[in-house]
């Protein structure tokens, strides 16, 4: 059964649900007049009691400042007010640590964000001096409007197990699953300044309580659930309707293009959670057995040094009638080393890159004054949504790369400039296979997820 | 001196403006028993009066109907409401005829439309059996919402002078400046139906009244004024900053890019209102003095049979330091007799016709089921808008052909593939000039206007 929740009766059940909290279960995190509990690490930022409130201030030539509490936290639910002053970069970490064997005790560990800039991310989640961005707001575009600037805003964190949902002024901006379930302190950050003139800038923070005795997940709002912890489907997606085309286990819904059986020893196999492409070409492309229209397909890939692969959508058999051998063809989110590779530098301005709508459309990978990593070698996040008013996104590593629409006259334009032009009703199809490309080189995939929309 | 006023704020005061005509100043215009002072012209539609109403059925295999008044009308306001069954198209016709020499008294004249489908382009002013099309609700595409299928609809209709107002429960919809300002009858029309099952679909008239006494026009909401009139500026136009770059006879806003006067004999001339480009090449590029980043500039434009122009905007000099000539690209409007002249089938998908981004976005002038007529020999509207937020539109006769957004992905890839894939920040300057092109053309250009956004 699909529970789908409309935002705002997920807020009143979340509000029903935090009111039916014993107000006792809560504990002032911050006693209001002395440190005691607290300690600074990092930079030598300066923190102020002032009416009740914890006050940071900026200070050149230094790194980041941390008042961190003394004691660990696992699950808890923790709240407070914040106001920063604009051109000021600030957060809160939590489940956070200072070890000497990391990075010389170096604070990292979640972030909750605040952000004064144009980019708006506040109540995202970093990992500090770790993973970096885990859910950048780029995901839920709709919250970068919920922070408001040099005025009092409300913060909720919900730790709970491996899940962690960020609030801000009543409305939800995050939803991460992670792979791991860590304790650790909180910690109230001043951001290193690069402007000397910043130098005493300030960040203030009141009203912070916590609640460790019945920490609880308010039922999350209709946002984007990021899920790192691999071939696991959170309780969330599954209610959103999110199911597996590959968990780690099972490819039945894939099959082959040719008589030749794809899974096979030198072909596709299933290793390590993987589904892995091995070189020689003895695999062949593998399509779903079900076709989508519009759809929200998140995937991880891993390229070996130099490899190629893609995924396809859209895609439908374009063999003449009377054709002897199937022609599979659709639109690519391209799966490539292209710093190695030598298509990675084809096309026009950068088009056959990884995430790019291959030979079409190039993906940007500076995104919001972010440069989005690739890795090779590793684990890297896609993620491609098919709307149903007819806009298309491809995603990589947590950033929007490339939009369009399809059929518009710029589709056309496009089209006609490519390796696709002879192509009659290229891309057009209603409903097409998702198709992972078999290119003769080293690349798996885990955690594929579809939902249709 | 610009005055701007909310949309508010102009409903307050056409509210106030109207509720100080003297109530007697109204008339009704049926009085609720029978029809006289009307009769029935064209097609063979029922008309019948039903508690109080005045009730059109359409008729299978005949044409357009209407219920005409008697009396005709120059000046007035006319209030109605009116309910139209889902799958009808309907209208109210003013200041319209019939007349034995004009298409065998076939009735023409302003259309108030009624409009059911998804287009949504009721109160939208058609000139019915005549010019078709003068505001069609493209240009306010947001009162397309405004229409409640299948419910009593509240209709304003304003005619003072050349001007035109129309309003739909409440909210203005249209802005027509006519260059003529005529009398006629107010007719209420049955459409012939395509579909025989169709027949007996209803249309419902109630409370209409006029005013002739005091006719006034409201102060227009912020909404495109479509003027009609050549090389004139209307008192709404000049409101919003509206200014001439060609009148019909001032020529001052413009210059050559050579040492050549453009404005010679055999060059540019001013001739019966229109800036005429004549063939030989004598002329030369005009570019506007003046520079413009965020704009809307309106135009007419004349081609000769097979006659190659264009309008650029972004313009700015390419020239390296220390090249002798000027070289002034920038993004083009085609202007072109595109079924003739060679260069229309040249590019790809039809990016080098008329009104296109030539070389790079095809005009698609098939637009909401009509398809954008080009007419040559004969005045043509165009209109491009670059709004602040960087989208850019075309638009051609009354509909939008191509919209983009300078500097993205889509942009680089469609330039790389395009003559201009060399130039270095090919139409990326924050401003530039507007030019019009001197092809060896004989072409005309006239009420060429401008404002910034």
């Amino acid at each position: 059964m699909n529970l789908h929740f409309s935002p705002i009766l997920s807020i009143a059940l979340a509000l029903l649900a935090s009111s039916l909290v014993a107000a006792n279960d809560w504990k002032p995190l911050f006693n209001g007049e002395s440190f005691d509990g607290w300690k600074q690490l990092g930079g030598r930022a300066k923190y102020s009691i002032e009416k009740g409130e914890i006050v940071g201030r900026s200070v050149a030539d230094t790194p980041n400042s941390f008042l961190t509490t003394e004691k660990n936290y696992t699950d808890f639910v923790l709240e407070f007010e914040f106001w920063v002053q604009d051109g000021l970069n600030s957060g809160v970490q939590f489940r956070s640590m200072s070890k000497p064997e990391y990075r010389n005790g170096r604070v990292h560990g979640y972030q909750y964000e605040l952000d004064t800039s144009t980019r708006a991310w506040t109540a995202g989640i970093y990992d500090e001096a770790n993973r970096g961005w885990l859910y950048p707001v780029e995901y839920n575009p709709s919250a970068r409007s919920l922070f408001k600037n040099e005025q009092w805003n409300r913060a909720r964190i919900e730790c709970v197990g491996n899940e962690v949902q960020t609030f801000l002024n009543g409305r939800q901006v995050s939803h991460l699953v992670d792979d791991r379930a860590i304790t650790g302190f909180i910690g109230l950050q001043v951001h290193s300044i690069r402007d000397a003139s910043h130098a005493g800038y300030q960040v203030r923070w009141r009203n912070l309580r916590i609640n460790t005795q019945s920490p609880k997940l308010s039922r999350s709002e209709e946002i984007y659930v990021r899920n790192i912890a691999a071939n696991t489907l959170s309780k969330a997606e599954q209610e959103r309707g999110w199911k597996f085309l590959f968990d780690g286990n099972r490819t039945s819904a894939w099959k082959g293009i040719s008589d030749v059986n794809p899974f096979n020893n030198e072909g596709w196999i299933v290793e390590n959670g993987a589904l892995t492409i091995q070189p020689g070409g003895k695999g062949g492309q593998l399509i779903t057995k079900k076709t989508y229209g519009a759809f929200e397909l998140d995937f991880d890939f891993r390229l070996a040094k130099g490899a190629n692969s893609g995924v396809k959508y859209f895609v439908v058999d374009h063999a003449e009638p009377g054709e002897e051998k199937s022609r599979y063809l659709g639109l690519e989110y391209q799966v490539l080393d292209d710093k190695v590779h030598p298509d990675g530098s084809k096309g026009v301005v950068g088009n056959r890159t990884t995430a790019s709508l291959y030979d079409l459309i190039p993906s940007y990978r500076n995104v919001n004054t972010r440069d989005v990593p690739l890795h090779i070698g590793k684990w890297n996040h896609g993620r491609i949504i098919s709307r149903p008013n007819g806009t298309i996104e491809h995603w990589l590593n947590g950033f929007k790369v490339v939009e369009y629409e399809r059929g518009t006259n710029v589709y056309d334009a496009l089209i006609a400039h490519s390796k696709y032009a002879d192509i009659e009703n290229f891309g057009l199809s209603q409903k097409g296979h998702i198709l992972l490309q078999d290119h003769n080189d080293l690349v798996s995939y885990r955690s594929i997820k579809i939902r249709e929309l």
